[in-house]
């Protein structure tokens, strides 16, 4: 299994429709790659100062299938059309993530 | 489900033992912090460049289950002396995780 995390935070002036744009444009594309074995986000609760504003935890069972999905071209239109226009910082990490049945 | 997500980059001359460390320190908290319901972390993969180097996703089934292991003394101690002292930069999500049977 392979993990894709990402976190992102937003510039002023991003409005909670331009969240809310986010959410819903990446909750389509498990429906558009079959690759995404998994694929969950969420914005940040607000217990913590100082945290990034929204996260994406999407998991694949190879490292080849997290690349068909970071370089498919409907997941390109929405980081650059939907992410990039309000994007003010991104942090990320992928890891090999151990298989259920290996813990 | 509650999910705690954070992401480090280490400060220039951090060694493997030292990274290690981090690792070994840490994969001890679900066995003393009951809450811990799910414990995934790794090193950066390196597919990407300008990634964080390490992550940790934590998984638990309520907010305040997140909260005694952020407070947890275990937790605090491996914090402040194993991975303070290396720590260049932090990123931080928690956000709330459907449930399995939600999905």
């Amino acid at each position: 299994m392979f993990r894709h995390v990402v976190m992102f935070t937003w510039i002023a002036g991003t409005t909670e429709q331009q969240r809310s744009d986010v959410m819903a444009e990446l909750a389509k594309l498990p429906g558009v790659i079959p690759e995404i074995r998994r694929y969950d986000m969420g914005p940040d609760a607000g217990v913590n100062p100082g945290n990034h504003e929204f996260v994406v935890v999407a998991d694949f069972g190879t490292l080849e299938d997290y690349l068909v999905y970071r370089d498919h071209p409907v997941h390109r239109d929405v980081i650059q059309n939907v992410i990039r226009p309000i994007m003010a910082s991104r942090a990320a990490v992928q890891y090999e993530l151990p298989a259920l049945g290996e813990r």
